[in-house]
């Protein structure tokens, strides 16, 4: 195994470092116990999916480290981030006694981190976490910096917390088991970083956008660390989003809509993210913002990458309503996250339903 | 109305004021809105009895000072702590469009507080949260600290976080409304500080017990300020309870154990540690800790002030797998809070089955 990069999430006494390289799995057990050395005992939170592939070399290193490793294993696929899977988690650990000096580890996409962590941040008032990300999206964004949460059918992500992992193993040996429509899913996230902090970055990503898909290793490894270093300095500034953070929900106010909107699952995140950076570049085009030449620059990467750039067919009063219920309203004003230019954006509270409207057809 | 007196909590940027008064209840809106004056919405949370008592009045408060209050009521009772409750809360505030800007006002006792705290704490990851403590244990004790949880079938605040309120509003004047059984329990957690803290404290106790019970004004503010006054300073030195801030459970380990073995609600919460602290106070007696007077001094003030001193019947097995169950218990050992003088109390890890079986018989 290799380890190529680090990076290091700045919080504190919350600070922690994401391990990039390949073959990580296999240094889950080593890695874990330096990082929570009175840790005995991990619950390892899968779904049959990823165990089928990975449960028995992570849980082999954790057991070679001395660790005493019971799974818990939920079901694949984001319509089961609900709060019943959660007490399902939740009743099993208390079952098994897994108690405060224990550690829960999330070896999955963004469902099992999310849900995993929301577990580990409640259970008794809180025990250790780690994530091991096995897909991309995972990778560059929902393991770094400590949103979890599980969805309630009146929105996406309504219930959760902020609760940092103690460590972040990142295999990008992983990623050759996923299928393309994953990979598509996770690079409409590492765009938007490009998007929203910088254009060189955009660039680079539309030079490169082949050798991403066929997972050459140096250009994914780039892509990884770029990606989870413009997370980590960004959460490091404003952990709990009360500023500069919202920024990173761009493309997100239509994706949140159009998950809830057409059910949980239907589209991949990501792909919901690519269909609603476009939507919010073209919202930044007819507020003035960015011109038309840069929202057709948004359209083509998102398009170059694989991902839907048209919103799926809902009513346009059916979307408002949906962003309506978007945790960044408040006081019933609606927020989105627009481009000054490539590379740079801001957060814009109340935006007009007759500005939006227009894009929802 | 008259504020008496306010303890600080200390916790960097987390910190908050308790103000401790008569007729307070009647200066909420004035208080919220000088901590939270971005707030524009409160979620009220409490149950019918409180309600009928001092909804109107809080109520009447927040309208003055310009907010919009939406009333969310759940069944009065220990045994209402539960996920489910939990679960119908937040679906409630999803449906009336609660978002990040409002607050939830926990006006009720222990119950309320800690299932309004952790409703708070994870609705949209986190909004702001007031105690407005309505029973005497709950001023002296739950409603200061941030711990926040529901119960399990499997075990008493086996779910919850650590989330501290933005400010307490401790109206003393509620106190007259309350059945003596409930000032008995509060003055059970009251107790207790002494116990673990100030054997001057104790002696003051001892001496006071009837004026304590008659409410007399200048005795109960005093016992809720020193109260107060201890566990703030416990929580600014431990907010998680790595350390110190386990002393807080003295009497807790037998008291958790009564309560899930009886079933929740049989007991009050505050009956329940005063027979548990009679029990630890006779085990460290057995463990040569301290002497026979003083562990009578224990039982007699917990008799004087009217909690049952001796534990109710289960077997002792059945003792001792509950108490395993116990949040404290580490590596499946049993942790128990013993003294080692009236005043001084000490986290003592793996304590034998062999020298607690006695006591539970």
């Amino acid at each position: 195994m290799t380890e190529i990069s680090r990076v290091q999430v700045a919080l504190g006494a919350r600070s922690y470092t994401i391990h990039i390289g390949e073959g990580l799995l296999a240094a889950a057990g080593a890695t874990i116990s330096t990082v929570l050395p009175r840790c005995r005992r991990i619950v390892l939170l899968t779904n049959p999916t990823v165990d089928a592939l990975y449960g028995g070399r992570v849980s082999a290193s954790l057991q070679a480290a001395g660790m005493i490793v019971d799974v818990i294993m939920i079901p694949d696929g984001e319509r089961f981030k609900t709060w019943e899977t959660l007490d399902q988690i939740l009743t099993q650990m208390l079952t098994l006694g897994i108690d405060r000096s224990s550690a829960l580890v999330a070896l999955g996409g963004g469902v099992i981190g999310d849900i995993g962590g929301f577990a580990a941040a409640i259970y008794q008032r809180g025990i250790a976490f780690v994530q091991i990300p096995t897909t991309l999206l995972a990778q560059v964004d929902s393991s770094v910096g400590g949103k979890v949460a599980v969805n309630h059918p009146l929105g996406k992500n309504m219930l959760g917390a902020f609760y940092q992992p103690k460590v972040v193993l990142i295999d990008l040996a992983v990623l050759r088991s996923l299928p393309a429509r994953e990979i598509t899913a996770g690079l409409a996230e590492v765009i938007k970083y490009g998007f929203i902090g910088e254009s060189d970055f955009v660039t680079w990503l539309e030079e490169n956008t082949d050798k991403l898909h066929a997972l050459d290793p140096a250009a994914i490894a780039l892509a990884v660390r770029k990606s989870c270093e413009a997370k980590a300095e960004i959460v490091a500034a404003d952990e709990t989003e009360t500023g500069a953070r919202a920024l990173l929900n761009f493309g997100h106010t239509f994706a949140h809509a159009i998950e809830s909107g057409l059910g949980f699952g239907v589209w991949l995140h990501g792909e919901a993210v690519g269909a609603g950076m476009v939507a919010a570049a073209e919202l930044s085009h007819r507020l003035g913002r960015i011109s038309q030449v840069d929202a057709t620059r948004v359209r083509a990467l998102v398009s170059r990458i694989g991902c839907p750039v048209d919103l799926p067919p809902l009513r346009a009063v059916r979307y408002w309503e949906l962003m309506q219920m978007d945790k960044k309203t408040e006081n019933e004003k609606v927020t989105f996250i627009l481009l000054n230019k490539i590379g740079s954006a801001e957060v814009v509270r109340a935006v007009a339903f007759a500005d939006v409207a227009p894009l929802l057809k």
